[in-house]
């Protein structure tokens, strides 16, 4: 296990935090392996500890503990990024954030709500039954609101929501120093200074940790109707995409399953999907709405050689539907037992959604590879789960090639390295491509926020370690 | 006239210029006098000279010469804003952005388009004529997408289509060292960096100067309807607002006037409204979609016992409507030939807008002001023209306690100091109220990005002078 961390610094802050929280500190080997990795196929890094704070003003103290000492700093929600957000690379202190869930307040007469760091989505959600709102953003696993705020999370339902980046309305902050400051407002807009809110969302723990979110709700729709609906081929399905977007129909989610991803949920959920090219849809509104909407995006798939649309009406019916989308990754793995997944998303403009799609689709051909495609495409989002055999290095090596491929041609199309699943440190190349001098400047604000780097170092927009 | 850069360091990058621009740079008084005043009642400062750039390169040149000679630098549009936003308050440059006027890309497939600072919302929407798209966010001036994006504009859309928070996806800015940067990107979400273009967007020019803007473009609506609708009381006017707000009914616009606005607005646009508290509605949608928005909100205005809703059909009766609309600033000062109007506005949480509505009301009538109520209330925003003579400072005094009041209350109702206006100088001193520690890290931002503070100093976030 490595340890960068100057020894004698180090464990002078390990002691003091010891002392503090006594159970809720530890440096088991166990509970610091599982901190350090997160879903991906990246390398693990533990931390030298994990602590458990319960408040905000115990978080500031390990803050102000850790800084002092110069030790690295990790925010931890859940752990279930893709892209090695939590590898204590340089090692550091672990704030698991589980403990500090709690509601606030759910102020519904103003749709929002605010949440400690720690409240899941799905918590936030069972919250909420009863007052006629709900959170929307869902990517999938129950992750952390102050994890998904951290990273700009998105998934099935951005398309129609938007992403945290559209609900979050303001933050708490520990900054790197200890000090605390609050971010946005419970108005509606604000033109008055800097947007921090917008600096902190997906800043991935390397600006501060974030101990509070506010968050906007919405209403539960009166009507919602999901539907499956196949294709005869890759681009059909995408040109129905492509044209339901440009046609301004405000579907609430339009994911895309290549033939391969169809088998391996059918493999891993017991579905019996075509295994073809497939769109899943979701409709919100009132029930004449919903219904305009779903006859509205009928006949753009049936134009395209979509078959009909397969209904699930009943709540339990969609919810099995989503579940089955949800286990997509799993649904993957299935498809090569004992495989990991390399796991990589993409997002280009709408317009050069199916070239992209079918170019990557014929990449993937060529690799010799098995990577399901499976996609927040309404968004011009995709991934692949690339299968490898983690000790098979020519397969890994390939995978990263492949991966190299799919990026670097989304970029040139004037897209973005990654729609959701964030940098991390995986994807740390491709921020200067993306990027250009802007990541130069992101750097600059780094610098001025945590001239120590001692917030989640070696992420995002530096690979360096700590001063 | 007040100068306080350094005379030696000024003279240098005035020759510099002169010699570089030609005939288009000027120290006429006339011209300068016009560009250190924007439309408020906040006291003017002119610059020391005008230069008006023609490409994004010539921008950097103007940087770099004024950088190097610690000149400071205003960025300026059509100078339409209200707090004193591009005062010369400490001498310097004023680039005039209006000869930077290109549409440089629409991209009807992708809803998006690129366009050089200078262009004008209007001019915009009318390039997208026949794209069946169009640029909704409207803060009534025509003002140019530059200087909406510097400001984080809103008006009476952005309760259905947002503020340039939301539609803006992409700057090109020239950093105060003469640096360029593109911020944001074509694809519809990205999880990777620092959000640079939400940091820009309402950093009234004090990060950069703003040279291009990708904004979003919505479809134009298959139908739209417009209507007014009078009530007995300004409580029953915005519990209306609250309800149709919090019953998530997508309304595009939602304006107040209180009556004193509404008899403004009679006299000067010479329209009929009866003069009580009084609603301007607009629906966007399917043909369907706006008739059961218009039904819905009609039967929840009846509830508070509002009028018969006055129809808007044709698109002539809908601009007549918005225009006299857009014009109650003058209406407002119609009401007193000879006074200015003493602009403010605030931003509250949808819960509490009636609450604070009705207690400015009150205030109002006990400053024994005249002062009329108009604003974007979906949003929680609204405004007061505090119709004062310039000359009589007791008044002046008068107008300025109203403002103190009615800004402290909304803070202490958890909004905003301004909903849209922003801060300019004129709203300085409401910033630590606002955002208390918050404010401390916008001025380490801004340190960082401005060590020399030349880009539009005295605003936002710093009082200070350049150093």
């Amino acid at each position: 296990m490595q340890d960068l961390t100057p020894p004698h610094l180090g464990a002078q802050a390990l002691r003091e935090l010891a002392e503090r929280f006594g159970e809720r500190f530890t440096t088991s080997p166990a509970v610091r392996e599982r901190h350090g990795q997160d879903e991906s196929w990246h390398a693990p890094a533990p931390p030298d500890a994990v602590v458990y704070p319960q408040t905000h003003d115990e978080v500031v103290a390990i803050v102000r503990i850790c800084a002092a000492q110069r030790m690295p700093i990790i925010a931890y929600g859940v752990g279930t990024s893709l892209e090695g957000h939590i590898a204590a690379l340089h090692g550091g202190v672990c704030i698991d954030m589980s403990r500090m869930n709690r509601v606030l307040a759910v102020h519904a007469e103003d749709m929002d709500a605010r949440v400690e760091a720690g409240v899941t989505r799905k918590q936030l959600n069972a919250h909420l039954k009863d007052t006629g709102l709900f959170f929307p953003v869902d990517p999938g696993a129950d992750a952390t609101i102050g994890g998904m705020a951290a990273t700009r999370a998105s998934g099935t339902t951005a398309v129609r929501y938007g992403t945290m980046r559209e609900n979050v309305l303001g933050l708490t902050v520990v900054l790197a120093d200890g000090r605390t400051i609050h971010t946005g407002g419970r108005a509606r807009k604000s033109a008055t200074g800097y947007d921090l809110t917008r600096l902190f969302v997906g800043s991935e723990g390397t600006l501060g940790v974030i101990t509070e979110v506010a968050v906007r709700l919405h209403g539960v729709p009166q009507a919602v109707s999901a539907a499956v609906c196949a294709f005869p081929s890759l681009r059909a399905a995408v040109d129905t995409v492509i044209t339901t977007i440009q046609s301004g129909i405000p579907v609430a989610r339009i994911e895309l399953l290549d033939e391969v991803q169809v088998r391996g949920v059918n493999n891993y959920s017991k579905t019996d999907y075509a295994e073809a090219p497939t769109l899943f849809f979701e409709f919100h509104g009132t029930a004449a709405g919903v219904a305009e909407q779903a006859r509205l995006v009928g006949e753009l798939a049936r134009d395209e050689g979509g078959a009909d649309f397969r209904w699930a009406t009943l709540p339990e019916e969609r919810s099995r539907l989503w579940q089955a989308r949800h286990d997509a990754y799993y649904g993957g793995l299935s498809l090569r037992p004992g495989a990991r997944g390399y796991v990589t998303d993409v997002c280009v403009p709408i317009s050069r959604l199916a070239e992209c799609v079918v170019a990557t689709k014929r990449d993937i051909e060529q690799s010799g590879l098995i990577a399901p495609i499976v996609g927040h495409v309404g968004d011009g989002n995709f991934h692949l789960v690339i299968l490898v055999d983690p000790s098979d290095h020519g397969e890994v090596a390939r995978a990263a090639a492949l991966n190299d491929q799919v990026v670097r041609r989304a970029l040139a199309m004037g897209g973005s390295c990654s729609g959701e699943h964030g940098v991390g440190y995986g994807k740390l190349e491709f921020l200067e491509p993306e990027h250009g001098e802007a990541l130069a400047l992101m750097r600059t604000l780094k610098a001025a926020l945590d001239p120590l780097n001692l917030m989640n170092p070696g992420k995002l927009v530096l690979a360096e370690a700590p001063r």
